[in-house]
């Protein structure tokens, strides 16, 4: 294998924050443009629907992703970009690797293990409420890296132990049938900062304290403006580590512009002030991307034509790997 | 729903047997030929990766089953005659309904937890050697059964319980995303004998006490005169009903030729008689098939053809189901 292969999928629940901007988007863009590795970014729809039963909001974040990536610059002649559930050897690998992907390897994962714990506590049976979904998702997800041989796979230290699943069940599904899978490794960067919410604490929608990716110009000032900050007056010096405004400023400017901000925090910049500012530096960076957010959001048939060259791409890697995959098991065409 | 949708699965392990033919092929294949009903069949690959991890012999096994049921006088004009692996919404399917079906659903499941009881007797951890495809399989059943909306599943006791987990996911599925999938029933005919094997136990594959339904004329007679008997001489009276070769003789005779050889046995009949008139009868009922199976089984590509006209067929059914669970769920494309 000569060139890196790194694959990132998001799922499709919900809209697009400041938070994903900085940790995923932002880096996954700049990545499917460096010539030194091949991208594949997919759109995550079978995992969308472990966590939500409502078609409208899976089929809204669908577009609202897509077309956030889209407006963000993704190369899609340089990257694969997909929609998971337009590549059908996806789910049918799934339930091959089933057949070779044990059971106690499921039981130990940590998406599952919590769900447990919060019914034991709860004085539930401990699999209240737990769909065969949410079981057996990291095999769905060795799917989606194996399909793909993949190398590297960026993920949070949350998500280390589902790769190293994959690479268990790939090395396991080599063995019994022959050389088939890439094992992939997980790639986890510190240096890309969590961001913090509106409240300081880490930006997410379950603490309901995120800053709309694309909101409108006026929204996006008024979100900024309500960033939680202390009751310090002009002129008195504030702390600049332990302030979202400065935070979330260090993830969007430039060294010598946090260096000239933390400056500005030391002498005492009124709230209003650093807040006017963050916005203006956000906002440049966001507002070219935001029109062809909002242009491609009106327009859900071009983001539909970028999905279906994907598609078209990703089989060209899925149909053949998936033929030697049931051949190697002992499925397909007689004679 | 004006007429009964009656399907059938044989997962694609090992090679038809008599106790096979009396206790499912003969019924299934004079079924396929009744205009009451509508009937699927269909060759259980996918589920066959489950208990085999040698290629060969789930490609072997395929021919056999597929070659079998067409020279048993399968009517293929009449009834859907299908691969499971050739219709890509089944594996499809089977995720979406994971993410619907609980996991306690499947703690409960009878081959699980035998499985789990053999373990824990052995000092081994419960899940040991347990993979997921065993413990999902119920769902793969029910994508099975609810892809052709079948009204009726032709089960042994042993799988009511599969049905009822259809049942199950099929109504949480209608109750979360609107009326789609129709409810199945499993249909138990007790009248239905199991086949005793040469050894006087049920005749299976894990006892190795099965008769191959298509053995060479030769090899047959051989096996049959390989069925335990007791030391009774001729002219000693025998009692038919504890008797192996007499229950074979009933599955075969009809009701004045098994009064006939009641009689025979009561009088006597000496165990080397009995014995040759069971072949000759058999060899009487299976002889023109197995001639069309020699046929078929060497020539692979003929088998091949009619499994792929019934793969069309079956898509007519199960792509537009697909397309209707994609929209409730809120997959696929947008605008």
């Amino acid at each position: 294998m000569t060139k890196q292969r790194v694959l990132t999928g998001i799922t499709t629940t919900g809209t697009p924050h400041l938070g994903n901007y900085v940790g995923a988007l932002r880096p996954s863009v700049a990545s499917s443009r460096d010539d030194s590795a091949e991208s594949f970014f997919f759109l995550a729809d079978y995992h969308a629907l472990i966590k939500c039963q409502e078609p409208a909001k899976v089929r809204q974040s669908t577009l609202e992703i897509a077309a956030t990536w889209l407006a963000l610059g993704l190369d899609t002649d340089k990257a694969l970009f997909y929609r998971q559930s337009d590549v059908p050897e996806i789910p049918e690998l799934t339930w091959i690797l089933n057949c070779v992907a044990a059971k106690g390897l499921m039981n130990r994962a940590h998406a599952y293990k919590a769900a447990v714990q919060l019914n034991e506590e709860a004085g539930e049976d401990p699999d209240h409420a737990v769909t065969m979904g949410l079981f057996s998702y990291p095999v769905l997800m060795a799917a989606d890296i194996l399909m793909f041989n993949a190398t590297h796979i960026p993920v949070g230290r949350d998500q280390i132990q589902h790769v190293e699943m994959a690479r268990d069940i790939a090395g396991r599904f080599n063995h019994l049938f022959g050389e088939t899978f890439t094992l992939p490794e997980a790639v986890v960067d510190d240096s890309v900062a969590l961001l913090q919410g509106t409240d300081g604490r880490k930006m997410s929608k379950s603490y309901n304290n995120t800053i709309a990716l694309f909101l409108p110009e006026k929204k996006l000032q008024k979100a900024i403006n309500k960033i939680k900050t202390n009751l310090l007056e002009p002129g008195e010096p504030k702390d600049p580590d332990s302030s979202t405004v400065f935070q979330v400023w260090a993830a969007f400017a430039d060294e010598a512009e946090t260096a000239r901000m933390r400056r500005e925090f030391e002498n005492g910049i009124a709230w209003g002030e650093a807040k006017k500012q963050l916005f203006e530096l956000v906002n440049a960076e966001i507002g070219p991307a935001r029109e062809r957010y909002e242009a491609l959001m009106a327009d859900p048939g071009e983001v539909e034509r970028h999905l279906r060259l994907g598609a078209e791409k990703a089989r060209e890697y899925s149909v053949p790997l998936m033929r030697k995959v049931r051949e190697g098991v002992g499925i397909g065409p007689l004679g």
